[in-house]
């Protein structure tokens, strides 16, 4: 005999809502039906924006501001979180060098650096972390992690024994790696770089190809900012002996991923399991009775980074029923039902236009919730014989 | 101790499905989840096109094509339905007297006429029915009921005591109404005209004046149409004794609802109460575990004359559950809950525009009802201490 339960577990609304808003309207509409149903939220992020409140929201911990240099090197303000009591960083690479510090004429991945993200690891170190987790997502840069290890100690010169630029643009000046000043305390941390982008480093699906176009880089800087990640691959490999250059997540955050890798000895983890472990997930969805979990564009993708079925995956150990809200939801949903998910909810209400529906998706997504529980009510008052 | 049985008693979905369709949508997706439930499906009609079908097929009688005039005076088939063995006839006016008779250019409701509805009401009489139920929807004309009554052997006569001309512009010349020679055999048969429409004969609610335009007529026509459905009321209190002025439903379908009145001695009655009667819907609905109804858009109006709450209604006196399928739903439930609606479910999976929302119908509602199904499937497998 157990008690009504919700777990919600909802990725964000891209261009919309933010994993937290969206799971608030969840629990409004569950609320509306079973006001004494326990609800419990822990919004999901995939290692970009909304990865860090996540995380120290389920766990309970603290989030540090501390001040930091922007994509730009202009003075700006980010954070980190804490938990474990002190013992675990959270830091997301967007509080620091994120795009959205950026108006849209400022973005140029050609002088963008991850300086700043190299002063949240060392804001993680100076009040004793020993584990950081870093979500690379979001990034305004393509410099491959360059800015970030400069932040930490490590020198890139040129030819001339002179430091080389900020930006993915002077990689191409690289001629000298020198790691020996780097902050000796990365080497009792265990860091952990969490992204579901699976990118290498280099080439037609690598960091400048796929992603530096929405950073503004032009056709012609495309292919020169991708010559200059294989240079600094090339260069890594000379000087610390790794190849970083076909590792998958090495690409992401504009190479942030390999940069990480070669100068502060991180691992690369797909950003959902890291959350899931992170937050307890799995005792939690054991704990629960019904799994809600909520994406804007539901489709018929199983790929290990799309939370629902992530989620599902889980709560399919556990028998656990998973229903997925989507603001736009697939026709075919086969393979969702085979990876554990019960059903999906669209949460549409009306012929609109997608604009429209971004104004509308509060509400609609508590109306759905509200309904999906009305729906699950009628059936746990049919006392039925089922032979059907 | 039941087995799960389901009843599926929509609307039609305007310009979109009929209600034919739209209930064998929902049926197939609830044997995708339940294939052994027990699903029946009564498509719900309100008087107008597709009632003569519905009945037939709830009651598994007969249609019965004749020949008419069509609301132009040329030659047409029509149609009655036959139940009870012959004892009832079912009839829509629209299958002689439709707008969709016409073309679009052809409308006109200064010249239309409902003879062919009286011919219609002749074959009932020449079969032997007892019982004659008249759907007035969906109609060309705005004669009050004249040419039916023609058909049926009344006179209209002008003051040179010659015929009227046919359609709602010849009234003006009425100066006599002489119903002596009408059919005898219809003294002898109950009528009944079903329809949801509550306006009167005349004014700023009547035929003309709300009706008439969708009709064809400009609003120099609807004037004069609205004072020669006047001149009719009084000729009728004049020479039948009847005032059918004020009637509700004698403006339904262009005063034919007065007309059967007056020159049948027809009852009006709600078109969706005389469907659930006919069709026997009460003990479907008491007989099955979960009732399922649909309509194109679903609001927050309660009036009698929508399907979902009309049945909910019935359903309600039986604790059933009734789950309302919407094309477009309402964001204000809470008037249809109050009506013993369980949960609406609205069908749209995406920000769609409205055609292109028609053409993903048939799917959705498909779709719909399965993901429906399995909420169900889940609640009913949730065994759980409800405390909430």
């Amino acid at each position: 005999m157990k008690e009504l339960s919700f777990l919600i577990v909802p990725d964000s609304f891209k261009d919309c809502m933010d994993a937290e808003q969206v799971g608030e309207c969840l629990e409004k509409g569950v609320k509306k039906v079973f006001p004494k149903a326990s609800t419990m939220v822990i919004p999901m992020a995939d290692g970009g924006e909304g990865t860090v409140n996540s995380i120290v929201k389920a766990c309970k911990g603290n989030i540090l501001n501390c001040e930091v240099l922007d994509p730009l090197g202009r003075p700006s303000v980010g954070f980190i979180g804490v938990i474990d009591d002190g013992e675990t960083a959270i830091i997301e690479m967007a509080a620091a060098s994120g795009i959205e510090k950026l108006s849209l004429h400022e973005r140029n991945p050609w002088i963008t650096s991850t300086f700043g993200t190299g002063q949240l690891i060392k804001k993680a170190l100076d009040i004793g972390c020993r584990k950081i987790v870093i979500g690379i997502g979001g990034s305004a840069t393509n410099d491959g992690g360059i800015g970030m290890a400069k932040a930490l100690g490590a020198q890139f010169l040129n030819k001339d024994n002179n430091e080389i630029g900020e930006g993915g643009g002077a990689i191409s000046d690289l001629y000298l790696i020198d790691v020996s000043n780097i902050d000796k305390r990365l080497l009792n941390v265990e860091i952990i770089a969490a992204t579901d982008v699976v990118s290498p480093l280099t080439g037609p699906q690598g960091a400048a190809c796929v992603f530096s176009p929405q950073k503004g880089a032009d056709k012609a800087m495309v292919t020169l900012l991708d010559a200059n990640m294989n240079h600094l691959a090339n260069k890594v490999r000379e000087y610390i002996n790794i190849d970083v250059n076909n590792m998958p997540g090495a690409g992401a955050a504009g190479g942030l991923g390999a940069g990480l890798v070669a100068f502060t000895g991180a691992s690369l983890k797909p950003g959902l399991k890291t959350i899931v472990e992170l937050t307890g997930l799995e005792k939690q969805i054991k704990e629960h009775t019904v799994i809600f979990t909520a994406e804007g564009k539901v489709d018929n993708q199983t790929s290990s980074g799309k939370t629902p079925v992530g989620i599902a995956r889980i709560a399919k150990k556990y028998k656990k029923p998973v229903f997925v809200f989507g603001g736009s939801v697939t026709d075919e949903t086969k393979e969702l039902y085979r990876n554990g998910i019960s059903s999906v909810i669209p949460i549409s209400r009306q012929p609109v236009d997608l604009n429209t529906s971004f104004k509308y998706a509060p509400l609609w997504l508590e109306k759905a919730a509200e309904e999906l529980c009305l729906s699950l009510n009628v059936g746990m008052l049919l006392n039925l014989h089922r032979n059907t």
